[in-house]
């Protein structure tokens, strides 16, 4: 029985965990593809490096082309990262006809169409469910469990971070500085925080849940982002008295057949099944039109629940190779791209502003927002602060964004404003 | 391109919903399995009914055979319910190389094993992923997503009725035997709700579930099972002054190379992931050696859920027809069964006591625990109540069900004991 080889590209924390998965659960996988899976070759940056799992010095390589061109190798898994040189290397495998999995979502965010059209043409499987909240089985349950549904909302916890970092804050009343300080010391946050804290890498989860779960080729671009740098206690507080937690939430959008795809600081209801997602979990909040509401929590990252994520697609990737029928699930989107323009994009806002504590202020505020078409659903009323400052606290019904967006700056342009303090989505 | 022809067997709510979907979402089909879907004969009972589904005349039978014995049907799909009689149909349509897919949790609880080796035999597929919770895809999770992980345990919220009653007996503190009214007038509950009451329909779903995510064939009498008919507002307020969520729990759990399942009133603490699941909904929680904790969320029944999930099961039978891969994807269990006998079964445990208001009473209870081994975690001081009686809360630490029970025993003999008024479990 021909076992089938396996080129690792990549043998950091996650490739180190799938050489371990493979070689604890030999016997597991042998009964589900019926054949050896063996790990021929691992390309690595240094061969003299002390290594977290036993590994031969003879599987190592410093040279791709050790794998990618090896006419005896089945399947390439990229754990590498990077986005240029790894997109050639994983073009040149498909082409010589290996099947590919990655955990790679900066990829596969950018150039994930083009790669599945690549695998497509040469007949090759390309699976990557370990980019995306390595724990879940997110991308399997879009192309399959929800097959016959029309998705119309997918709605992320997909950064474990700043899911951290908010938890902390909410439950323990400290400040943003503190928590990401305490978070970088715990491991929890990188050293440079930038693409975790300003929602970048939940904006790249999130174009390719959309993409899949729409079936349309969204862009990086397309979503509208933003982080929870500015996030303040106070903020997170004054929510909490409305009933509200915050979450920094990737949320994709279908309204007839156009879609919006954002991330940003969002209230959503204490009762929303995502607002008691904690911690670095994550979670995908998806709602299909006959389903309804269902929901996918798991951890997000982490070498081991990542490696499985790998190691699963890798079965599947063998299973089609036993039946020879690789090359067939591949996902190419199936719709054109349309996209909202803002005066479609519906939403409710929460608003803090500070105002001059003068007769008449609210009414001149009120004013504008029903000028623009603009009602509340909560105003919180607050003592006044120091400095003779009155600090509002206001939650719209739904409003287009265009609508809001106006009022925003007709509220700018009112000398009793001294500040728009902060303004979020609330969601439901 | 020739059509796949299906042939169902009923048309109540759920035939309906797979009748509507497979309307709706024809172009969609054809997209996903690349030819025409057509349902050909539906067995009903009674041909003159009114149906809430446009459905021509001559596609209605009273006669299975119609549907079992024609060559042209290439797929079964079983949503009468039943098990002896329908049981016979299913084995008739695999023996006449007809692909099966059922949403029959009773009939796979009972025969689930035997009939996947008939299809197995056949090379037929049979899927039944509507038997569990229908808005939720976890048994192909199961399958695939965490197939290359060890699970190690599975705990459910499997039945919406017991939920919804819990739900609102927690948040209302209201009675059972209201709420149980208020949910049959609302048709949450049935007439005669003893089998979701009692647990029997969660015991069911967990056959099924600890089958596939063991491997391991588990027979319904292997479920220990308890209902929620006699928990009272008192225990749930009590549960709630320690941090406790109630909720009738399914719980799988294997530790070495032995399981255990119960189904059984537990408390959870408030942040587990499953204590925030609410009403009617359904979720299986699921813990597997590598990736850690994750949890599926979604509708439970309905009869959209239930047909979304049929459909999708309906859309991998045809592609695997197209391929000619059907019969591969069977799972039979791989393992012996091997049940955990009472001493190596272990839990925390929730007790309130009513005893004597007398001296020296709380030594002499505690002295009993003390000698059986049994520690606790938490005891609820509480004033006295009328007629000289005192009330005891108590949480113990993690103690096999042979030392919880022998203690119980000889609580019971005590004469300053007058009554155990309620023993849940209680989890992590």
């Amino acid at each position: 029985m021909k076992a089938i080889s396996i080129g690792l590209l990549g043998l950091g924390t996650v490739g180190s965990g799938v050489v371990q998965i493979i070689k604890k659960h030999q016997d597991k996988l042998m009964h589900q593809v019926g054949c050896p899976v063996v790990i021929k070759k691992v390309l690595v940056k240094d061969l003299n490096k002390e290594r977290a799992v036993e590994i031969e010095e003879e599987q190592l390589t410093t040279n791709p082309d050790d794998i990618l061109l090896d006419k005896e190798i089945d399947v390439v898994i990229e754990v590498m990262g990077g986005i240029d040189a790894t997109k050639d290397y994983l073009i040149t495998a498909l082409r010589y006809g290996k099947h590919v999995v990655t955990a790679n979502k900066d990829l596969m965010a950018l150039h994930g169409t083009e790669l599945l059209t690549v695998a497509s043409e040469y007949g090759c499987d390309l699976f990557y469910e370990a980019s995306v909240a390595g724990g879940i089985p997110i991308l399997r349950s879009l192309v399959d469990g929800l097959a016959s549904d029309r998705i119309t909302q997918l709605m992320g916890i997909v950064n474990g971070t700043t899911n951290y970092i908010l938890t902390k804050m909410s439950n323990e009343g400290r400040s943003y500085d503190e928590v990401l300080k305490e978070a970088q010391e715990l491991g929890f946050a990188e050293a440079d925080p930038t693409a975790d804290v300003e929602g970048l890498d939940a904006a790249r989860k999130m174009t390719i849940l959309a993409t899949l779960g729409f079936s349309m080729h969204i862009d990086l671009e397309d979503v509208k982002v933003s982080g929870i740098s500015n996030v303040t206690e106070e903020d997170i507080r004054y929510g909490k008295q409305l009933g509200y937690t915050m979450k920094l939430i990737g949320h994709a959008h279908r309204e007839g057949e156009k879609v919006e795809v954002s991330v940003a600081p969002t209230f959503l209801p204490n009762n929303h099944p995502l607002a008691s997602v904690q911690n670095e979990y994550n979670a995908v909040y998806v709602y299909g039109e006959a389903v309804g509401e269902t929901m996918f929590y798991g951890p997000g990252a982490g070498s081991l629940p990542t490696a499985t994520a790998v190691v699963s697609d890798l079965v599947n990737v063998i299973k089609n190779l036993r039946l020879g029928v690789n090359g067939k699930s591949a996902v190419t989107p199936q719709y054109p791209k349309r996209l909202k323009d803002d005066s479609e994009k519906y939403s409710k806002y929460f608003l803090r502003i500070h105002v001059e504590d003068e007769v008449g202020v609210f009414a001149e505020i009120t004013s504008i927002f029903a000028k623009n078409g603009v009602s509340f659903e909560k105003i919180l009323q607050l003592p006044v602060k120091k400095n003779e400052v009155s600090e509002i606290v206001l939650v719209t019904h739904r409003t287009s964004i265009s609508n809001y967006e106006q009022s925003l700056q007709e509220l700018n342009d009112l000398s009793a404003v001294r500040e728009i303090k902060s303004a979020y989505k609330v969601v439901r």
